[in-house]
């Protein structure tokens, strides 16, 4: 075993550590609040929350806090609220978009219905916010609702950008920006604000949530165009047939003649959902480099992360620093 | 003019005063937080909450506040949060009973598309759990939640319920006391803690809340047999047709004999959207007197509501006592 990866192994038992604990801590409170309550709610609950996602904003949250210097028990209470809140954006987005799958399962609103899932969201949302305002505070209510106020502008924005042809770079960013980046930004400064951190290294983990974020956005709209549909449990070239232009068709727009970018808009113009369609698309985004100019993209945010965690190379708690530097190398090579 | 009516001139008067402030609270809070956002959300947001509401909650707020002591500027803030809660919980309700009108107008829903109303309602939420956490702390928020908690639990119960002709009282009013009453509880007790007022204070304005919220929910139950669509803007019959079991119908099951039940049970089973069931129903309400008897129902919420402003009675706050009862009559006398 070489040193790489008994350090692999460290840290993926770290993940699992922390991760166990978050879903101990969701076990705990939902039993809490939920008693009394109807048992069809209480299974749509289980079902949204419990259904193996990664729990990357949950193990940034504790990170963050650790690594400015706290690890007690609320910590893993507060990962859960960050988690709860990011199932019920997941949950109302299956419904907006009518998905028939996530994470390789039927989605909530298509097993339990649509009125279940808009209100389990509801329920999610509500439970949040209160265990945010508990946990944090004033402060952190006012940076976890400006998040959220921001992701639903982005999703404002990507409507208003569907299937337009003319969108560039700058708009797509404002959208992953919003849509994206913001809620992971903020899931960062809030462990750091709950453990009583510095402005400073509130400042550079919300920067490092931004720029993770971003990157995790990129290779998440690459996957679409190059994942396994076994291994993503999605569809491959969805976000085509919606009309959701994502930086590598922006990319080859952008590196286009004339001839090929009036191919591409007829690709986005036309019957998109024709396989032949998607097919021509994937050609030409290879020929035009949309793919790995898009992928270097994502590289660089994950080095801007890592830089801004420089400030805590100084510090004592090693192995939450090798996590987070990890956890942004991670983005880049996940495949589901 | 005798003094009853100079009196009620004078209420009314109030009432539009408070009212106009929370309006602009809620513009000027709008303002600010939308700043540099979609159009689109914009717009939608604009839309949802201007469209004729009767800002009952908002008015108890500001009235639970005034009545233990305090009226600043940042009531009527408090208020506009509570507003934006309740429409956010129409908007998705909307959705969610795929409603084509409300308030005379299209649905936000139907006017904008389910995906724009869901994230809508989501903004609204969110930035509502801001603000009350911002003024009235942790209890606050504790307080809101467990409502909003609640009031998605009683959504289920009554998805739970739909059609089944089985259901009693004790059903329909835990559905009433979780869906509505908790919320407008709920809204009276924050007012009451915002202003610093007494557990027994709270205690007494979170009963009139609960009561005052019952009332109105068997009165809305009620205008669905016999309101005019011009007034309420609502479709007479809706709930029958979908299949929600209120309390006339209860009440009349319970009077009626065995072939009266048998005949009311294969209304219930039958195809609702037939105009005759419905009218064959309204005339078994009457006869077995569902209507008259809810109604009374309602009036006992309204006398126990005035009830427990009792402990107000020798305070200084005369108009807003007041308001209080007459609210409480109002919710009587409504016809939308």
């Amino acid at each position: 075993m070489t040193i790489n990866e008994s350090n692999q192994i460290e840290l993926l038992e770290a993940v699992a550590q922390i991760t166990g604990r978050v879903e101990e801590a969701m076990r705990a409170d939902l039993a809490h609040a939920l008693q009394g309550c109807d048992p069809f709610l209480i299974e749509v609950l289980e079902y949204a929350l419990f259904g193996g996602g990664k729990r990357i904003r949950p193990l940034l949250a504790v990170l963050s806090s650790s690594i400015c210097g706290r690890r007690d028990e609320e910590i893993y209470l507060l990962a859960a609220a960050l988690e709860y809140l990011h199932v019920a954006t997941l949950v109302h987005d299956d419904v907006i978009d009518n998905a028939h799958d996530r994470r390789g399962r039927e989605a909530v609103g298509r097993k339990y219905g649509m009125a279940a899932a808009i209100l389990a969201g509801d329920w999610l949302h509500a439970r949040s916010m209160h265990l945010i305002g508990r946990l944090t505070g004033s402060a952190g209510l006012e940076v976890f609702c400006r998040a959220t106020g921001a992701m639903v502008d982005g999703e404002f924005l990507q409507l208003r950008y569907a299937g337009d042809a003319g969108i560039g770079e700058k708009e797509y960013f404002a959208v992953i920006d919003r849509k994206t980046a913001s809620l992971i930004a903020s899931t960062c400064t809030l462990g750091a604000l709950f453990a009583g951190g510095s402005p400073e290294q509130q400042q550079a983990l919300g920067c490092y949530g931004e720029k993770v974020g971003a990157a995790f956005q990129v290779v998440d709209d690459l996957l679409d165009y190059l994942g396994d549909k076994q291994q993503t449990g999605k569809t491959v070239g969805n976000d085509f047939v919606e009309g959701k232009i994502t930086l590598p068709l922006i990319i080859a727009m952008e590196q286009a003649g004339i001839d090929e970018r009036k191919e591409l808009k007829a690709l986005i113009g036309g019957d998109r959902t024709q396989p032949e369609a998607y097919d021509r698309l994937c050609v030409l985004l290879k020929q035009l480099d949309g793919l790995r100019l898009a992928r270097q993209q994502a590289e660089r945010f994950v080095h801007e992360a890592m830089k801004s965690l420089e400030i805590f190379t100084a510090g004592v708690d090693e192995q939450s620093y090798g996590l987070l530097v990890s956890i942004a190398g991670y983005v880049l090579a996940r495949n589901k």
